[in-house]
């Protein structure tokens, strides 16, 4: 008997060639199959002898009575299985190859099914699909346009959109008072891991609506989503403000499936002679549920884990919870017990549990104490990728500093409109100044952000000016919407979700790549075509450009 | 009383502020109101006094109670109605305002329906929607590419793609048998008349199918449009070969909705002394019904016509076909009443009609001939935008002679696959060579078009050879495919329609412009955002490029 596992787009079928059944000439002919050829087979569909409960097809093969080969093939350069030998490099170069892999297959599936529910949720809610130009104009605000010279227009260029931002607001100013576009966006970065030179986003848009309206009207695609998807109905969506988010959990997309939530120790911790607490602008700790089974040389490597550059805590101070209600602390020569208990009721530690406090500079020691929490969350098996929690930060500044300059600078675009009241705050005190902006956050990543919008030519001009645009550049780059608004522009607001984000969290999968057909690399290079490419003098002459290489 | 119409995407609402009802001050407020003021506004939906049945909304009226003015607007300059008194130049450059008139926004909304609709019938029948990568590799073949300069790869350039072939294709040999996308295609041409720079393809590929599979497939997604688009129900969907369309309406891509097919003459009129049609390779005619009412002046200004450098015929020899069955010819000093009979009968000529007839050389005059069947059609009415007939123009030639260089070059794209057994003949007779290569045809307008695709590395070898790619230069342009096609490619083909086009037609329209929200002009410009922009000379630097234009 030979066997042969036939497979497609839907499965895997047995094949089955049987010396008693078979003609000799096509179990020789089965014999000449290799691995990946295209073949074409007749037969009949029987009940398998052993059968398979593990997939679909298991209890049929098919007895063959004909074979076609439509293409034979090369050993494949790694197995085409759901676990290959194939490293990332070499399934990037053959990509073709990696789709057959059922991993890699089903999530292109499944990312055509979630764009497929979205548009369907969108329309029926009104919303209509316009498709925004991808040659625009380059602006230097912000991260860097991809440019596209022009040969028609000589020396000139168009830029590709970093989002469809300003469309979608003159599709507003236009009376299409519900937008969406499932669209490729484009930023030439230096790509940090698992971020793409270009990736998709659901770019949405209302006009005639508050903040209320956007959150509601997104909790719902959400809930959808979560519900046609996943199966899962989610009742509970929370909000919270981006300060609440900051103090609660050091960040601001928190994690919200599980607990260990900041508690700050400053009144508790800094009446002793602890130099490094005393000097903290913030003592800050969580209770780790079970910690207390940690050696501790598990815990000297948690020390060194926060003290690592990428987090760059000073030092991590611990406390155990022991099961007869005493603790034992790494500062035992400067607090007693009753401060130590004291730590506990703030942090709500059970015996047990495991406290561990940082401290220092506010800012810093939240980001510390965020990552360890996530850190430890990871190792307790606490992110479980088939629970969902999904919630709003909103309340977001308007403004960030930038340490570097010293300047100011939209947090989420300048087209934000700041909350009502607060735009005389912008000279006094900017960091003050909050905004109708709200991010989508899903088990701990920002998978959509958005705002109200300014809409009114004034306003949009006082922000420009504390931008630090001249009145000539925010004309030059921003004119044509600055004029709209002096039209009759509505007051309006939207969302963009995070295509590529989205899709792999609901997958349970952190990273977007494999919801990518053709992915590049942290070079920003497809090395299955090998692009980019140095293209002929000819083609660089009729676009006027000549290259203009660092010798 | 004053009224005010409150206009929203959805339509007109007659506001009535009544002397007797409203207050004073309200009335003060109402007359402040200016055109394209953005309001809010509270008050009662009564029964309108004068009703006006034109309107959904006509025989209501709302006697206003509250108004908070959201925006003002300057006067806009053209007015916002169906018929308006702006400009294409200014509307565009407003566009932003073009787009709140029902014309405009009813054709993006209708084009949003198409996409949708597209996207389900494409879903149920298990085609999975795939993103292809925008920035990809440029290749010298066909249209000129857009590139985009890599930062972080220095002198390199990504390309945008003309359309995702290549791509599709690999999906194809990743086995994912069924793809679509509506996806941004780009070229950089000398833009005519009604073309994009960037423009809208539903673009599909198919695996494990023959030609027929396609047809089928895509005359589906072409009668479900129809159906749910316009409620119409075609149940006849002809096919005809390119030979056959040639010879029948002098054109690849025939309207069929009206009759005026060719009818060749060459037998019945080579016979006399007439030169000019006994030099010709081929004299052929048309009746136009109903022809014989045309004065002599109205068909020496339909001869000026066909001369006309855009048509480029020398001259057209007519007959009146007379209510008592005699003949009047313009070369009545050829051929008598018995030649003239002939005529009639071949070209299906009835008592009343008219028959025209051109000569010359057989590619040129049936150009000529077809052009003036479709003015003729026009101006009788014949080309009703109600009435859909669609038609499969089925066998093209896999090449064409570029009759300025002598060469040939892939008609359709050199992927196409030449028909079985009929590669031998590319070194023979190139130009006898059909491919499975198919256009659907609707109204006279080409929206598809496809083909079966070459699957193995060997005739995909022969067809670069045939096109006059070196080796390495196929291998530089197009090695992954060659590779991909060693590692079992199924047979596989598929097709693209332009999706602007079609649009455009399912609305009645042949002008694709107001179906595109933010068009470019025909030098490829957005005058509303004024780009392409000259960059400045940081970001040039960055890109390692320096201008280089013509003194």
């Amino acid at each position: 008997m030979t066997w042969v596992d036939l497979r497609d787009r839907y499965g895997i079928t047995q094949l089955v060639f049987d010396e008693d059944r078979t003609s000799s000439k096509l179990i020789e002919q089965a014999r000449s199959l290799g691995r990946e050829f295209v073949v074409q087979i007749k037969g009949e569909v029987i009940e398998r002898a052993s059968k398979n409960p593990n997939i679909p097809t298991g209890n049929i093969e098919v007895l063959v009575e004909e074979v076609l080969v439509l293409n034979t093939s090369k050993t494949p350069p790694f197995t085409i299985e759901n676990e290959t030998d194939g490293g990332e490099d070499i399934r990037m170069k053959y990509r073709y190859l990696d789709i057959r892999r059922n991993p890699v297959k089903d999530s292109l599936i499944f990312r055509s099914k979630v764009s497929m529910e979205v548009r369907k949720y969108l329309s029926n809610e009104g919303f209509i699909e316009v498709e925004t130009p991808y040659l625009i104009k380059s602006t230097p605000e912000g991260a860097r346009d991809f440019v596209v010279p022009s040969r028609m227009n000589e020396g000139q260029f168009y830029a590709l959109p970093q989002s469809p931002q300003t469309f979608k607001q003159l599709l507003m100013v236009g009376g299409l008072d519900k937008y969406f576009q499932i669209v490729k966006c484009f930023r030439d970065e230096d790509l940090r891991a698992d971020r793409q030179p270009e990736f998709t986003q659901i770019d949405c848009e209302m006009a005639f609506v508050e903040q209320e309206d956007i959150l509601n009207a997104f909790e719902g695609l959400t809930k959808h989503l979560l519900k046609e998807i996943k199966g899962i109905d989610i009742t509970d969506f929370p909000r919270m403000t981006f300060d609440e988010a900051m103090k609660r959990y050091g960040n601001d997309k928190p994690d919200i499936r599980f607990g260990m939530e900041f508690s700050e120790l400053n009144d508790v911790a800094q009446h002793k002679d602890f130099n490094v607490f005393n000097s903290a602008e913030l003592v800050v700790g969580i209770a780790v549920p079970g910690g207390n089974s940690y050696t501790r040389k598990e815990i000297d490597k948690l020390t060194d884990w926060v003290k690592r550059p990428q987090v760059g805590a000073l030092g991590m101070v611990y406390c155990r919870c022991n099961e007869d209600g005493s603790f034992k602390s790494s500062v035992d020569k400067f607090y007693d017990q009753d401060d130590l208990a004291k730590w506990a009721e703030i942090t709500d530690a059970k015996a047990g549990d495991l406290i561990c406090v940082l401290s220092g500079d506010k800012n810093k020691v939240r980001a510390q104490l965020s990552a360890l929490r996530m850190e430890l969350a990871e190792r307790l098996g606490l992110r479980n990728p088939n629970e969902f929690a999904p919630l709003w930060v909103i309340d977001f500044p308007l403004l960030e500093l930038d340490e570097e300059t010293g300047h100011y600078h939209a947090m989420h675009h300048p087209f934000t409109s700041p909350k009502p009241g607060q735009l005389e705050l912008l000279d006094s005190d900017p960091a003050a100044v909050r905004a109708n902006a709200y991010d989508l956050v899903l088990n701990g990543n920002e998978i959509g952000g958005g705002s109200i919008r300014i809409h009114d030519a004034s306003t949009q001009a006082i922000m420009f000016k504390h931008l630090g645009f001249t009145q000539e550049e925010a004309k030059a780059q921003f004119g044509f919407l600055m004029d709209a608004f002096q039209y009759g522009a509505p007051p309006h607001g939207g969302i963009a979700f995070g295509l590529d984000r989205l899709v792999a969290i609901l997958g349970g999968q952190e990273t977007i790549r494999d919801f990518i057909a053709f992915p590049k690399n942290n070079s920003g290079r497809d090395v299955m075509i090998d692009a980019p490419a140095p293209i002929d003098n000819e083609q660089l002459k009729e676009l006027n450009l000549k290259l203009d290489l660092p010798s």
